[in-house]
């Protein structure tokens, strides 16, 4: 009862800044946060308020029957069972092992709340994340040479010195904002700063890497992600991790268009016109009657269950769980990885990547085919909610068709890239130069990275122009010509410099 | 009485799937179909269950005043009149001549519900329909060789043997996936298969090219379309059809930017501001009451009527009805032509398409000026709810403009292209080959197909940048001026090429 | 009394048609202009009735407590403070100004409403509006002999005359299409037409430059701006303005992405998927109760409060009040201009633009450090309603770097142009040609206006993928090796070209 204190007074006295009900038991802590948040930083304070959060104990959220529960956690601190999940029972949570943890009014607050604070009530999907790929997100990146270097000639400033293009190296700054603010940035303390605010001088802890959001975070705690990635601060609305647009903020672009595949799909114009009548807050969530069409949490991740309350699929935070293809990100679509940490694989040529050059897969890193069937199945699954046998079939057969064409159309990509560098008029592997830096390989680069996704995206979900004129085949048409063109051209100049040498030569 | 039978009962044993109000009465042949299909596909069960065809009959549907109806038909068969329009109700209408027609549980049932099926009560909206240009999308297309070969070398692969590229033939799945997603496939039966089904073992027929909803699918009846391109099964939802996102679907990339030109436009706006009051479902379509901007629908096919219930606009499923000029898809924009089935147009150089290489029309297969005029002032009704005379005229004067303008662009595109085709470094129509292959000839396809149809739409309906940067006259612009740089290029090395022979000739 | 009149009998005959409450006082010159209009173009009519000027007279606005208020005016005419914001009050009001004034059915009647009537209730608006950079954005297009030369080479018609290509000059219709729709056309008044209308024969006046709502549009009463631009007509809806919609119109191009950017970030995703359960109609506007995450209004122009009624930002028309830099639409980002008429500025080389070619800031058009600080201030205050300083000032210090890196990009670009035309295979300013007209100078134009753009917007807003794949660093970086490319192919064809000349003059 100390803690929970003076809840009832309190909560009154809070309810104008808070909005929510006063009938809610607030811990003595989190009501101190409350108390100058509500002037400081009233906006997250309201939409706090607003949250499921703000409305529900831990121990009332343990009292539904298993379908219907949030909180994976057989049983939480009996400390906090009993108050709803404010400002302090994350930002003071675990204390001992923040880094960021700092003294702030008589508290021992940590700014960066990680998702070993979120496994306390949610412990399964913070396992289940740690399998993710996307939690190793920063690492893949940053700690494969490869991929740093694509990094590197993405990000870096490039001079020109009146002759030629020289590469340097990005700051910090700029990956943070590029690459790393959907890949997460490593935040580290690095050291305190006294600051004057609007409630006298104060000190805070100097961070590296921060703001950052990214599904990949390193956190000063050594944990890897940001449940707020996708569980937006500070609502945490389950109704909006199910809406594409939470998915949008990274998987939109040239590299990764699912969102917007979605939007032209099929499933995307019944989600668009009819969300509005759509229930995004039953848990679990019942095919045809909260919804009636998939969003990507559907598919990929969400509990979907049918009106008599049969399971369609589990809830999972490992989103490939029901994907047997990874057909993003790299050279040639492949089975995934068995492991979230891809920086172990080593191809036959030495290189940290799944495939070699060719398009084989480096079979021994990525799941079997038993593990991709069952994949398969249970994504077959989700489908037959509303499709019949022949429908999903149909659908599969034209993805793996799509694969296997986009990676041969890579290939041919490959191989003109591999007789430029054969023919020396560009810079490769061979010469220990980067494969990233020059207008040749970026086309390269773009053959796969945008327009083969693109186009397996769109088989993927159904989305028919990104696999047709937007960023799909006929892209992967138009620059396996441009790229023969370039070839030409330059190996046109190299022999008419070496003829005209050998003419000047013979001079 | 025999087919409604135990409606009511079954009705109520139904509604927890159906999720509809227990007072419909359902034939006994839908009845048997739900009773099993609320536990194999729940999800578009229960759509249906929110749909107007579940909840209202045809004989209640014909008894609306005439304005209100959404059934053409003057009669339907007695037997379906009385009830809902069910999954038996389309699913197993003229089984004879459905080739896809086999023996389900009893039940004579069809796989792929086409017009004719949807005829029984729509037969006015077929009947447009089938003089809509969009009917006949899988024809135009694969059995015009000019368009045919467009398809081939985007959806065909292409090898590279160390010195050049070669095109092969797309195969069925990737033709389903990219361009016939949208135009429609060929279905045909191509035999049975025997499946193991949670009902035990069961025999279905195997489809060729299924699934598919595109415009202009060819069906096993013979029949040309598919309603629920933007009818969308299984809700069939009026205002899911006059949502934009349905026309999206198709109208979106670069080729058909309709969808992104309206988001930007002022009618767009508004629409994204303030749909969510606005009445999506009456019938009729009440212009600033129900709704205060057009959405696609409401100018290109909507019955329209003012507040007093005078008509504005006839409701067309011949979606050019007040359309003068086709601006997308071809080489230049023209008048349309006069018949849905366009492989019948020569032009003079007996190419199938509605221009010349020059842009002249190919007059005796497009509509005439005075089909034009009074298309255009049936659109400009639609215009003048809202603005006034001055406004409109405006608008049409700009957009006229725009056509000529765009064309002539193209023709500049054209002369380059003529020229590399004439010096011989590009292959085109006298050197027998394809017009679509070659780096040079995609930049052409690019500036009309891309470009120029995209600063027409911009006109059309008042979408600023996509008519400026946004895919628009940038590109007309630099396009040209990058056609004329390769052709300099190529040239240059021609003349070297020759001239370094001629040095070698001489020694 | 007299001009209101009969309104309530009026009123009551005009609800079927207007939609609105009977209760609210017409003037009879609205209730004169309603009565035809309701049946001559219903749409806005119906659409006005909805609106707050419908519902409201100015007397009652002028009522409300200071923050609530949306009229600035002190007081507004006694004869129309009483009764509401009708047809004739803005469409008869300063006819003495508005040459576009012309007898209307005994009304002396005005199609362009501009900024000067809308000043009667709105003064300070207007007022701000004049110096908002928006307002002159005409003239800063059209008498600014670079960015004229840009348009040029934009909207002109280019030939090609077997041997190279001609630019002309663009005509009207297509200049306002393009360009002048955001940026507004010039209304002028060209003569009277009679026109057969429903009414009988009228006569109306005609208008260059219309339809137009462009920002910058020059009246034909010489004011400037319009403010159907953001308030559309005829609802001038705050909902709508306060959309990101709204901003859409004219800020989602490649050149100022602004609402892609806004779409892929947190707050866009916030907004996206919560939008429905804000209230953005309240004024003031208050953070986290009505709204959880900004749209462009709240960080740009809206009046802000907490939930104690304390002003985070007060209400601004000048949209760069918050923006100590100008990010777009210039070859390098610096501070923003001192006077919203940038004509008046020139660099060091003569020409009429904020920096010079390297870059560096012609400072005596610009704010200083100390006004940048300030509006640096005012935005911070908007962010740390919801976020903490260091969330703040982490972003902060992102975005500045960002400007910086981007800003070098360009100058590397730049680098490579004044090689291409130091060395003669491209014309630029020393030969007295556009700098836009050729292709390697419209790559360059793309540096800057496209890539560079798409990263700062990135970088200001969090908008992730638009500051690498989707139009940013990636392209930067591809766009420097493709410039210096074709570079390296010019000289190498320049060289032979020499060469084989000097080898044919020695023979």
């Amino acid at each position: 009862m100390s803690r929970v204190g003076l809840f009832a007074v309190a909560a009154v006295l809070l309810a104008w800044c808070v909005g929510a009900s006063a009938e809610v038991p607030m811990s003595e802590a989190t009501q101190a946060c409350v108390e100058c948040h509500c002037q400081v930083t009233p906006g997250i304070v309201a939409e706090w308020g607003k949250s499921v959060h703000a409305r529900v104990t831990p121990a009332q959220a343990l009292a539904k029957p298993e379908l219907k529960r949030c909180v994976s956690a057989t049983q939480v601190p009996k400390d906090s069972a009993g108050v709803v999940v404010g400002c302090a029972e994350c930002h003071t949570a675990n204390p001992q092992v923040h880094e960021d943890t700092f003294e702030h009014n008589g508290f021992q607050v940590h700014i960066v709340v990680t998702p070993k604070d979120c496994a306390i009530c949610h412990p399964k999907e913070v396992e289940e994340y740690g399998k993710n790929i996307m939690s190793h997100a920063y690492g893949n990146l940053m700690n494969n040479p490869v991929h740093h270097n694509l990094l590197d000639t993405v990000d870096g400033f490039q001079d020109f010195t009146g002759v030629e293009t020289v590469y340097k190296t990005p700051d910090a700054e700029t990956m943070a904002d590029s690459c790393l603010y959907c890949h997460g940035t490593k935040v580290e303390v690095k050291g305190v700063k006294t600051r004057e605010t609007s409630m006298g001088e104060m000190e805070f802890p100097v961070l590296t890497g921060w703001p950052d959001q990214g599904v990949g975070r390193v956190n000063p705690d050594g944990s890897l992600g940001s449940c707020s990635s996708c569980h937006t601060r500070h609502a945490f609305s389950i109704e909006m991790a199910r809406k594409p647009y939470t998915c949008a903020e990274c998987h939109k672009g040239p590299d990764v268009p699912a969102y917007k595949v979605y939007m032209v799909s099929k499933h995307g114009n019944i989600y668009y016109s009819m969300d509005k009548d759509w229930d995004f807050k039953n848990v679990p969530w019942v095919v045809g009657k909260d919804f009636t069409a998939p969003t990507c949490a559907t598919c990929h991740a969400s509990l979907i269950v049918d009106e008599e309350g049969n399971v369609v699929a589990k809830r999972t935070h490992q989103m490939n769980d029901r994907s047997p293809w990874r057909i993003f990100g790299l050279i040639y679509a492949h089975p995934h990885p068995k492991s979230a940490d891809t920086t172990i694989i080593k191809n036959k040529g030495g290189l940290p990547l799944p495939t070699e050059l060719t398009g084989e897969p480096v079979a021994q890193y990525l799941i079997d085919a038993k593990e991709m069937a069952k994949r398969r199945e249970a994504m077959k699954r989700v489908c037959m909610a509303c499709h019949a046998s022949s429908w999903v079939g149909g659908q599969f057969a034209r993805f793996e068709q799509s694969i296997e064409s986009t990676n041969a159309m890579t290939l041919t990509a490959t191989k003109i890239l591999l007789k430029a560098w054969e023919t020396g008029v560009a810079k490769g592997l061979a010469q220990g130069d980067s494969v990233f830096n020059e207008a040749i390989e970026k086309k390269w680069v773009e053959q796969w990275l945008f327009f083969a996704n693109s186009t397996r995206f769109a088989s993927a979900m159904a989305g028919a122009d990104y696999g047709a004129f937007a960023n799909g085949r006929w892209y992967m048409s138009k620059n396996v010509q441009e790229m023969a063109d370039w070839l030409q051209f330059k190996l046109q100049g190299l022999k008419e410099a070496q003829g005209g040498e050998g003419v000047k030569g013979k001079k």
